[in-house]
């Protein structure tokens, strides 16, 4: 019974790997997205263009922010954020959902911070009103274009809540 | 009484007519955006790469789908969407609130029908499982590269839910 299930686990693991690589591919060379909130009544959806500072092996994206503003509050109040790109001439569609957490660490900013950051936070690492947007993706969809269908690449709450592997969900949702 | 509400009728007639003619100007030349709706449980997000089919002087948006499509029932279910357009390339972004409908209507498909479409409906305007997609704007926010904020364009709901003028909206929502 253990060994059944470390096994799935395994496996699982395995091709989870390989579709969180797929996700780095498509999303790292990707300037700008359309990071959505929920608005604070929860009702409306909130949108704004922002630059992806850096997206890491495990598909975790990074954003910088000034505190001070509506999408930091919004993330306070309900952490379930959408990732929209579209990106016409690489041809890369994404839906991306994940959990935002804000991240006041700055080693992290150190980190991630690059001269062209200095556009929106001219006094550098010192802005006070600076912080930082982690977001971890739990499903992700994309346009596979030899379908032309959106596909879902992985999807970590359904195989939390039915048990079942993620490949079950890819060609799972299909889209015009 | 009647005169003072005729003449700010008129006022936000003339206001609002100047905005979806700015709306209009940003999204004729884009070709793709993200149309998204809520998945049937309305708890989580659904999106895809759509084409634009044509913005009408209104603001109104048609879009061709096929109706066997998840987007179909989605919209059946709840006709709230959202349509994030992400142009690099001309720096429009924009976040559209409308409501959807779906036009089964033969002679309209026809008025917007266009040979490029064969790529998706083989059959042209007899396919059986096509249909229209209408979209009306209730709320756009678009960014504003000069103030590098994202702004409101018009709030239809706001102005009926409130009686205040659409222009209140402009510059009243700003992100990073």
């Amino acid at each position: 019974m253990f060994s059944y299930n470390s096994k799935t686990k395994y496996f699982m693991k395995q091709e989870h790997n390989q579709y969180v690589e797929k996700l780095v591919e498509m999303v790292k060379d990707v300037r700008i997205c359309m990071l959505i909130t929920k608005e604070k009544n929860a009702e409306n959806l909130s949108g704004r263009p922002m630059s992806i500072n850096k997206i890491d092996d495990d598909g975790t994206m990074w954003f910088f922010t000034k505190a001070s503003t509506y999408k930091v509050e919004e993330i306070e109040t309900s952490k379930n954020v959408s990732i929209a790109i579209a990106n016409e001439s690489s041809q890369n569609y994404l839906m991306i959902h994940g959990t935002a957490t804000l991240v006041n660490d700055k080693s992290k900013m150190k980190e991630l911070w690059s001269s062209i950051m200095k556009a929106w936070f001219p006094l550098g690492l010192d802005d006070p009103d600076m912080t930082l947007i982690k977001v971890v993706p739990n499903e992700v969809e994309y346009w596979d274009s030899s379908s032309s269908k959106m596909v879902v690449l992985f999807n970590l709450l359904k195989a939390i809540v039915t048990g079942k592997e993620y490949a079950e969900g890819e060609h799972g949702k299909i889209n015009m």
